[in-house]
This record gives structure tokens, C-alpha cells and sequence, in this order.
């Protein structure tokens, strides 16, 4: 027996265990390597990684310490007392071997990889051996298979709705922020929209990091459930709803490696729509060279891909193939962003274009999943909502229900990056625009980020700004100015050469 | 500026640095997840994972503490001013995110990528992606390709000698342990023998392990010199010599995820020789239904892979396709394993037979690289070395120029498995031997093992002992016991029913 100690270490997703090397219930000249070890004591046993320490300021060799992950998970108090097992690598894992040496995997095992994945019971590099093993080499029963498994335990069910809405865009085109005002308007209307969506990680800012620029998107279960039925609609941060827990620790290790492969990414977006208990979802699939998806083939794959997975698990799925070639209205970075959408939402003049009538055009397609609406009407219904003010009230409502948020200021730090030459912007570069938001410190800090000035088709004269960047900090501020001084994302086209 | 703090904890391979939630030179709201840092103030930046504490009793907001693998590479010490930076992501990552959309990459992306992980620019994760993404697919000049980049930086050359040799096996065969008994043979012969092993992780026993029970076999680079040049054979641990650094971290990845890769392997072993400045190298690829390679097309892939890259990087290679059907001698694990190798060097009646004609026929081999040995003498040479004695001579000069270990116990829990019925031992399976053994703590205790009684075609009445568990603790010797009840691994055919 060993007495539970809290190591306040934080180690990303990781169930870390430290004993001593002189550890009085376990003979630590037998660890060899990263060994995992079953901790019991609590009401279940979990599963943790075992440090080894000679540090007995650190571990006593009658203790056993746990990090914040592990300790949050075994629930006990401190001094505690608890017992060490090696624990035998979970069985699962010899599907993983089987889908590394290509086969292909049943629906059985996708459910055990997933269930272990989710009771921790998977270091980060199993992890990344099974989502590299399996990135572009899954059957679309298989990805069938993924999908059913990440849903997990717990899903949303709106008893008294029939259809249940959502939206959802690929992503890489920056500032595409079309989710708050479709809630908006869809609400207005009266389906019922659950949003979940992420706080980014890569790019400038994710769908929740520009609506918490307005209001609290950290709700819990009952509050997610208590907004939607009050305003019908809700727009909240999915790490914080107990949905799709496997898929949370997955997305981190995909994330962390850069893996961007397509049947993975349907997979986790439609396990988390349907745990959140949508019926009928709007794909937003847009196409761009600098785009996530490059090509119309690639996103004709993914929305057959799409469609397929929905009509098995019974979801509507509506897969639009949008224009991914610049960035969608005037900022990147929250604070930017929601100033766009709320200029939409406000009608005001100088809103942008783009923004508004992709908004429209979504908001529209949802609309008509609602049998009562005639064909061809959603996009003048969305209108009408917006133009009205109806969309306007119905976010300040869903807004005070979340609870209003303490706006961030826009960062200290500008640049006016001016054009070289007059002529006429041929192209803007999403990835550069994105590297150089997230280089000022979009992703950390909501009010860094970038301001465009021009768009593509737009006259420029010579020492016109094209773009305002922000930063909150000197270092980020100097990171993003090097890059723009070795590409600055705009190509202009002096008119002369035509 | 930091003050540099160690915290003793040892986390198998990677650089951990642990910073204060409170940091005093970083902002710990910008880590969303798994972040590499550089710490500058040593010779060299040092690459580290960040890990965050709330608790100042292990590091305080001034603080940054490093684990043992880090600590030991800045080499600083304590109290030593540092400071910390953002590491942007290694370059050669790019290669390993094509090298997972199924690219072919170049001599210089193998570098690259093996340097960094060299100098731990890598996660464990990163190189599981990389392990798993190669492995399977890459092309013959690919493993030529990552074969150059293993061998790394440190090679000794035998500067006086033409023909420096070895030999190594594919493994998969328990109790298989020629390589002690051919060195002995080879270096009484006057070859150079540089015998380079590894101690076991997933096997009862690795060469490393066996011969630590008779000598010391954690040579520093200066001890494998000088015992080489005084007796023409040395038998080291590889982890401890300066050789190859990269594939020691790669391989820790590799047996922790259970890859079993041939191209990995081949690169690996090969890297390995050529660094110990071998010129000519039997390969054994021991072939059989539960051994590493399962069939003789198999056998010869890698045979043919082994000698183009050995003929790539003029390195003689003469690749064996051997009987891996059953276990090789009577013991399993290094007790027993080295009883077997002194039995057979000793010229003992009750040596086993197959160990003895197996190391005299690749002995021969080895001395028919000599261009002075008449073809088709080596065997009879190797006979003549062994059965004169001058091969016992040899190896007890080895043991003594590497220093006589206290050789350890066998186990003191035993248990005798006997025939359930009277007949002829139609087949052992290998894959289960081993996994008893394992069990019954081969890895861990020299001392634990199994000594097999009977082999294939052996004659066994109902009720005789077939092999007997070695065990040093009670839980090891439980495990084993249930394991051999499950399936004692040996097919009993009653001969009347033939």
C-alpha cells in the first residue's frame, strides 16, 4: 500500500504516476521503459504512466504521486491509501498493430480502441501510432465505425424537437465566421441550433474564441440544455460539455502532429454533432488553393464521405462546396471577427459583404430543412430575419442567457502594412494571412490579429494600407512583422501589365 | 532569466522542463498543448517538453526545472542562469507529415530527421508518427537512406585490420544465444569480433543479458577497444557505448509500440554494425510458424534488402536462412541461456546438440570471410576450435579483460510441467515459450527462465517433466503458472494415433 500524493503538474492529457526509486511496494529495477501502471483505490481503477524519482522531496518510497490529469481522475484525497499493478497493455492495442500493417478494422475494434482511448488507458504514442496508421487508410465503413465509436456515452436528446439543427465549416478560410450569425438568424426562425464548437489551437481564432469575445461559452450540460430551450440557440466551447470525451484527447495529439487527413476529421465532426443531438447539418466545404481543401474532387470525396456516414447514424446532411479562395470579411483574430459579425447582425453599412451573404445563403439552406418552408425560400426568410432585426435580438437574448462577456481590447501593438505598387489585389493567401495572425498572437491573446483593408478585385494606390496588424506583445508583434517583411500575403497586379 | 533547478525524475527518453504556472519569464496562458521550449545557457540550446506546476515547492515562478534526461544533456549546474524560448517545430517534421501522405523522401530528409531526433528535438510522439508512417513503405533506397543516417556521428575504425566481422540474428528464437559461443570461436580463430548487443525488453533474454551473467558487458568505447585488441572478441551492451545514439531512442519508441517492422529492423542493425566498424557480417534469419519471420519469402526480402544496402555502404553481408521451427538449446533466459553457451564451449557430453552445430555452422561462415581459409573449410576449422578447447580459452580471457560478473541465481520458485499424455513432442511454439518466460520475469531477473527437457521429436511419457519455470518472486511466478495453463506450448501427439 502507497500514500496518494498530488504532484500539481500539468502534462497535456497525459496520466502521469511518480514513485520513488526506492518505492517500498515496487521493485523499479524491473522498469525498462514507459511502463503503464493500474493505481486502485478509488471506485475504478485508472491507468497513468509510471516517472520515476530519487527525489523523496518529490515521492516518498511510501508514496505514489499522481499529476493533475491522474489526480482529477481518481478522485480520492490525499494520504489516501493506494496500490500499483503493472497494468497489460490494453487489448486493443493489437488492432492497432493489425490497422499498422494495413487491415482492416471491424466496428468491434474501432469501440475498443476508442472506450480505452478515453479511459486514458493510451499514452500519446499509441495515440499518434493509431491516427497516423489509420489517416488515409480507412475503408468508408470504417470511418462509419470511428464515427459511431467517438459519440461516447453521453448525447444530447431534444425530446420535443423534430428537427434539430447545426452548421458546421471545414475551415482554413480566415475570419469565416458565418456560425454566429447563422445561430442568430436560425434561432430567429425558431429551429433549434446547438452549437458546439473549439477555441483554436492553430489558427487565428476558433468559432468560441470570437463569440467569447461576447459572451461566456464555457456551459456546462444544464446550461447548454437550458439556453438552447430559452433562445433556440446556444453556442458553446465543446471541451467544456461532456460529449465526445475520446475525441477531445484524440483532437490534441492530431493537433499537436499536424495530421489534417480528411476521414478523420468527418469522423470527429459528425461524432460530436450527433453526441450534441443534431438531426440535420449544413457542411460548410470550402475550396481554395490556400484553402484546408484544395481541390473540388477532394471536397466531392469528403461530401460523399459525409453523406454516406450521416445517412448511416440517420443525420441529414446538406454538403455545400463554398469558395475557399480569401479570407471571408475584414478581420482575423476574435475581437476582429466579432465586430464583423456584429456589424452584420447591426446592419450597418460598412458591413462586410462577403460575410453577410455567405451567412444568408447557410442560414438559408438550414431553413429548408424545415418542411413547412417552400423550396427556394430560405435565403429571402434569412433576410428578412436579419434585415428586420429579428437575428440582432435573438443573439442579444442568447448573449444575456450565456452571460455577457467583459470585451477584450484590440492589442497595442499596430502595423500598417501599405502596398508596394497601385493596381488591383489578385490574391490574398489564407495560409500566410493565418501564419501571420497567429505569429502576432491571434490564437492566445482575442485581440491580436489582423484587420484587412482590401480584399481581392479591390484598387489599391501605392503606400495604401492593405491590412492593420495588432499584437498584445512586443515578442509576438516582432514575430509577425519578420513575416510579413519575407511575405506579406497580398499579390497586387499593377494595371499597366494588362 | 531563470535559475536552473533539477528535479530528479526519470520519464524514459524525453526532455521535460517544468516551469511555475506563475512563471516570472513566460506567459503560461499561451500553452494550449504540448509545447517545445529551447533553454539557452549552456554550450548549446537544448531542446525540452514543457510541464506546468502550480506548486512552488517544486519549481518556483523564477525556476525552471529539468528532469534527468535534460538536466544531464545542458550540463549545467544548479542555480545556473537560463532562459527560455518558444521552439518553432523541427523543420524535418515537414518530411515526416509527407512521409505520412505517402511521400518518398530523400537521403538528406532522413538526415535530417534523425538528427533532430538525436539531439531530442522529437516527442515520443512525433517519432511514433515517424515510426509508423515509414514503416512498411519506404523503398529500398529509402532504408538505404535512413540505414546512413543511424550510424551518426561516432564509428570506430580498426584501423590495422582488413576483414572486421560479426554476426547477428533476427531473433524470435528463445534460448538462441550462438552469438557468445561463435565469438569465442571466431576470436580464437584471430578474427576480430566486435560483438555489439542489447539487453532484452520484450524477450526472456538478449545477448547483453546472457553474457552479463558471466562478465561485465557495460563497456565505455576505450574497454570495447581495448578488450577487442587484447582478444580479438569483445561482447558489449550497444546502450553504452557511444554508437548509433539516435536508434537507441528510436528503438525505445519502437519496443514500447511493439513494431516489428523489417526495414526499420534492417536499418537498425545494420547502422548498428557499420558504426562498430564491422566490414562483413553474417545475417541469420531464423524462419519458422511462431518466429519473427514467419516464411521463407519473407526471409528472403530481407535477405535481399540487407544486401543491397550492405553492398550501398561496402559492407559484406552473407545472410543465412536458418530453422527457427522451435527453441534453440535447453534454456530460456540468461542464467540458464549462459549455462547452455559454458556447457557447449566446456565440450560437455549433455551440451545441447542443435546450439553446437548451429554456432559451428555460422562460425564457419564467418571464417570462410577469411580469404586465407579454403572454401568449405570454416566448419570443420570452427569444430577443431571448440573441441580443442582453444575456444574455452578465449572466452575466459574475454570474461576476464571485461571483468567477471557475480553470477546470479537461478530463481527459487519452480514448477515442473508435465505431459499430460505419453507421445512424440510434435512442435514447440516459440511465441508462447517466450511469453512464459517473460511472465515468469525473464526480462527483469536473469535468475527466471525455463529449462526445457524435451524438444521436437522428442519421446515422452505420461507424467515426465517437459520444461521447468524458473521464478524470483511470487507475482511473476503466478502469472507464468496461469499462462502455462492457458496453453503450456508444446504439442504432445499420442503415437497410436498414427
Amino acid at each position: 500500500m502507497l500514500s496518494l500524493k498530488h504532484l500539481a503538474i500539468n502534462s497535456f492529457n497525459e496520466n502521469l504516476a511518480y514513485i520513488h526509486r526506492k518505492c517500498t511496494a515496487y521493485n523499479v529495477d524491473e522498469i525498462k521503459m514507459l511502463t503503464k501502471v493500474e493505481i486502485h483505490g478509488g471506485v475504478k481503477p485508472i491507468y497513468a504512466f509510471l516517472q520515476i524519482t530519487d527525489d523523496s522531496s518529490l515521492v516518498k518510497p511510501n508514496e505514489l504521486a499522481l499529476n493533475n490529469e491522474a489526480f482529477e481522475q481518481i478522485d480520492l484525497p490525499q494520504g489516501a491509501n493506494v496500490s500499483l499493478a503493472i497494468s497489460p497493455p490494453p487489448a486493443s492495442l493489437s488492432s492497432v498493430r493489425r490497422k499498422i500493417a494495413g487491415n482492416i478494422l471491424n466496428g468491434g475494434e474501432y469501440n475498443a480502441i476508442i472506450n480505452d482511448i478515453a479511459s486514458r488507458r493510451y499514452s500519446n504514442m499509441d495515440i499518434a501510432s493509431f491516427l497516423v496508421s489509420s489517416g488515409s487508410f480507412m475503408t468508408a465503413p470504417e470511418v462509419l465505425s470511428l464515427t459511431e465509436a467517438l459519440i461516447g456515452n453521453y448525447t444530447f436528446s431534444w425530446d420535443k424537437e423534430n428537427i434539430v439543427v447545426d452548421h458546421h465549416c471545414l475551415g482554413g478560410v480566415p475570419g469565416n465566421k458565418t456560425d454566429i450569425i447563422i445561430t442568430a438568424i436560425v434561432a430567429a426562425y425558431g429551429l433549434p441550433i446547438p452549437k458546439t464548437s473549439s477555441r483554436s489551437l492553430t489558427s487565428c481564432a476558433g468559432v468560441a474564441d470570437t463569440f467569447s469575445v461576447l459572451a461566456n461559452v464555457d456551459l456546462d450540460e444544464s446550461k447548454f440544455r437550458s439556453v438552447l430551450n430559452e433562445c433556440r440557440g446556444v453556442i458553446a466551447n465543446y471541451d467544456t460539455l461532456p460529449i465526445a470525451e475520446a475525441n477531445k484527447i484524440i483532437s490534441s495529439v492530431e493537433r499537436y502532429l499536424g495530421l489534417t487527413d480528411h476521414q478523420q476529421l468527418v469522423s470527429s465532426i459528425l461524432a460530436i454533432k450527433l453526441a450534441a443531438g443534431v438531426t440535420h447539418l449544413v457542411l460548410d466545404i470550402p475550396v481554395g488553393p490556400n484553402s484546408r481543401v484544395k481541390s473540388t474532387t477532394e471536397a466531392m470525396r469528403i461530401r460523399k464521405l459525409a453523406e454516406y456516414v450521416g445517412d448511416m447514424l440517420s443525420m441529414e446532411i446538406d454538403a455545400v462546396i463554398t469558395d475557399g479562395s480569401e479570407p471571408i470579411g475584414n478581420g482575423v483574430g476574435a475581437v476582429l471577427e466579432a465586430r464583423d459579425v456584429m456589424k452584420v447582425l447591426r446592419n450597418k453599412e460598412d458591413a462586410p459583404q462577403d460575410l453577410l451573404e455567405k451567412s444568408l445563403f447557410l442560414a438559408g439552406r438550414i431553413l429548408e430543412f424545415d418542411p413547412k418552408l417552400r423550396g427556394g425560400q430560405g435565403y429571402h426568410v434569412a433576410k428578412e430575419l436579419l434585415v428586420s432585426g429579428r437575428a440582432l435580438e435573438t443573439m442579444n437574448k442568447i448573449i444575456y442567457a450565456q452571460g455577457k462577456s467583459s470585451q477584450p481590447q484590440l492589442g497595442s501593438l499596430t502595423r500598417d502594412i501599405i502596398s508596394p505598387i497601385s493596381g488591383i489585389v489578385e490574391s490574398i493567401n489564407n495560409q500566410r494571412i493565418n501564419k501571420i495572425g497567429v505569429l502576432a498572437g491571434a490564437t492566445q491573446y482575442h485581440g491580436a490579429g489582423l484587420d484587412l483593408f482590401k480584399k481581392v478585385g479591390d484598387y489599391v494606390e501605392q503606400g495604401e494600407t492593405l491590412y492593420r496588424i495588432y499584437s498584445a506583445n512586443s515578442e509576438d508583434f516582432a514575430f509577425a512583422n519578420s513575416a510579413v517583411d519575407g511575405n506579406m500575403g497580398y499579390e497586387i497586379t499593377n494595371k499597366s501589365s494588362y
